[in-house]
């Protein structure tokens, strides 16, 4: 079945504000095997509300409405779903005992303009809210010859989870065919998005029944697979057998088939060769340390480093000398390889780190361009080394950056 | 005039991921007085895209389509607005070489579904990407007699902000009629949000053709002041005695009134007093060199410091005493000391900033609770300390630690 889901306030359509609810309701209904297929964000004015109904109600079984339920002027779901539908709403007199009753206790007033929250859709089923004044309904009719389930909850957050979990998620499970949904998180690096498409569009076009959505960021490449069947085995063995083909075509450019992110392998794979890494790192100026330190544990693996900004701390921390700045220059694949030694041996580590490169905006020149960052990764073996140019502002050189010194380091531990 | 915003992409439909572009956008169209009455998240099914488009011509004067552009598959909004309006694509030739020459420039295959990126819309402007192989499309035209503006903008946030500015902006600036909107936004650091708002309340709420919207992230707070006048003076006079107001009342901890980050703050007043700092951080992992080097022309004030993740690193980089960790624990006020001045000495740098801490999930105990973190900024005069216990997951300790080892840096050089 498809769901639409409408969050409805006004401040939600500032650039302040973001819809949030909506990514936790997703997660329940697609657990039992409901899609959602659109979201809809609309402002607390009748017009709008009403015709964001109309479309969901001409194009999905389920539409979801989150907010406008409150006592001020501004709560129009209610009115606007009974316009829309062309139907009535009525006083529920057992709903208005119970705000006189929730007022009292709480020895707060009760203004006339609170009372429409007792006003129900007509057909509709009031749904309780244990955390607010501001009942839920749920309502299954018929619209255009269309069975429509149209179920309205409050706003706030600590409202609408409890009362989703509670009342909604029962009553939808009833009704909807009961269905498995498998999913699956591929993940590479370092492989342009149109080249991945190139090679996996062949395999995963011919899944119809698998959906596969590819998400790109800065060398991250995301596949996620996901099959609805009657049966969760019938699901998982679709998704599987997909996931298995991807796996094998995207060679060593996939790093992950849970979904780990590229850090947590790197973590993974130092804990598994019982190795540890430090970083010297200029351009991308702690961005490196920063990501594998935000996973838990990693100081298990992860003895830290140096941002070496200036070549004097390319000096001091990770003993460069001072010649072969002057040689080479300070983004220099010489300068990345002393970089990853120095700061191996200063350290103690068995895995070292180089990198140094032009983030930009400006300090480029013609043969050392903005975006050009070196890499080193030694080891008391061998040390490797490579250049790249990035493209992009800052940030985005960066992130690139960062991303390819953990994928080499990723690639010299496999 | 009457926007919506219509974000394509599946991956928006799942639990994962959230449309953020449309904030930025909203905060553009808002500048310029065009109000979002709308926003649409769809996924990349022609049925579904096309009945959002129709759906947004039916109800809004601006439609801005985002994602969809790319070359694979997936990406189908050129074709389902195309569709949606009864009208023709066309391959454009001029595109199609800049496909080719930006694939020889940078060296990389050019795959036949590349160009796809080149199918303009009938009377459509094609919109320069300068990030990115997708361009937008500019489609001012006339539908069911109305005259509607479509505006087809690539999906990933660094090609979508910038093509904005550069090619949308001063095309909308030219058809919404002129308003005067003034805008300013004050920063504070490290002030709690419900304080904020008892003093601030009382001031802004008298203010009531001012819109005050206050958000609040890791011990940041953003206040942005907007007020629509006839005439820029009368709008720019009404936010500058709100902010003036606010100003005197938010004393030191207000840092920027002219929307600079911390970070920016920080290494203003570094290049004001001449200033170079180092910095030895343990639980923020890189952090607060990342948030410093993030900001151009960094490397003028900022020398680079060390991450000092095991107690080994904090010997070695910053000469601390193993006795002193021995005595005091790794995280304490005296080791956060040492790491503070043992950076600047090791340095040269004017000013040290040492910072351990447990950033979670693990290794807190009764004594030294997850949250716990220690700072200590140093110059040759003296050295101050302080200690903070936050709460929340590892990443948001990380947050409030970085923010309040900066708000340090930017009180000493005040």
């Amino acid at each position: 079945m498809r769901a639409e889901i409408i969050a409805v306030g006004s401040e939600m359509l500032t650039p302040f504000r973001q819809d949030t609810n909506s990514l936790y309701l997703t997660e329940q209904l697609n657990g039992i095997g409901v899609v959602v297929r659109f979201k809809t964000i609309v402002g607390d004015r009748r017009r709008d509300l009403v015709s964001a109904i109309l479309a969901a109600l001409s194009r999905v079984d389920i539409v979801i409405l989150m907010g406008g339920l409150g006592p001020t002027e501004d709560d129009l779901t209610r009115e606007c779903v009974a316009e829309a539908l062309g139907i009535g709403l009525h006083r529920d007199a057992s709903q208005v005992a119970a705000l006189h009753a929730r007022a009292a206790a709480w020895r707060i007033p009760m203004p006339q303009n609170n009372l429409k929250q007792a006003d129900l859709l007509e057909g509709a089923i009031l749904l309780p809210n244990s955390m607010g004044s501001a009942p839920g309904q749920w309502l299954d009719t018929v619209h255009n010859t269309y069975r429509k389930l149209l179920v309205l909850v409050p706003g706030p957050p600590h409202e609408c989870k409890p009362l989703f979990d509670a009342e909604c998620m029962p009553r939808l499970r009833e009704i909807v065919p009961p269905r498995s949904i498998a999913t699956r998180t591929l993940k590479a690096s370092m492989i342009p998005e149109s080249q991945a498409d190139k090679m996996l569009a062949p395999i995963y076009t011919t899944y119809t029944d698998v959906e596969t959505t590819i998400l790109a960021h800065a060398g991250d490449l995301q596949l996620t697979l996901q099959c609805t069947k009657p049966t969760m085995q019938e699901a998982e063995d679709r998704v599987d057998e997909l996931a298995g083909r991807m796996e094998e075509t995207l060679e060593e450019w996939l790093y992950s088939s849970g979904g780990d992110s590229l850090e947590q392998i790197v973590l993974y794979y130092l804990g598994l060769r019982q190795s540890t890494l430090a970083v010297a790192e200029s351009c991308t100026g702690g961005l490196i340390s920063e990501r594998i330190t935000g996973v838990p544990g990693s100081s298990r693996s992860f003895l830290g480093g140096a941002v070496v900004y200036s070549d004097a701390l390319k000096m001091a921390f990770a003993g460069v000398q001072a010649d072969l700045i002057a040689q080479h220059g300070a983004v220099s694949e010489e300068v990345a390889r002393a970089l990853a030694n120095g700061i191996r041996l200063r350290t103690g580590a068995t895995i070292g780190l180089g990198v140094t490169g032009i983030a930009g905006p400006s300090g480029g020149t013609e043969d050392k361009p903005v975006g050009l960052v070196c890499f080193a990764v030694s080891d008391s073996q061998k040390t490797e080394t490579m250049q790249r140019t990035f493209r992009g502002d800052r940030k985005r050189i960066r992130e690139w950056a960062s991303q390819q010194a953990l994928d080499l380091v990723r690639r010299r531990l496999m």
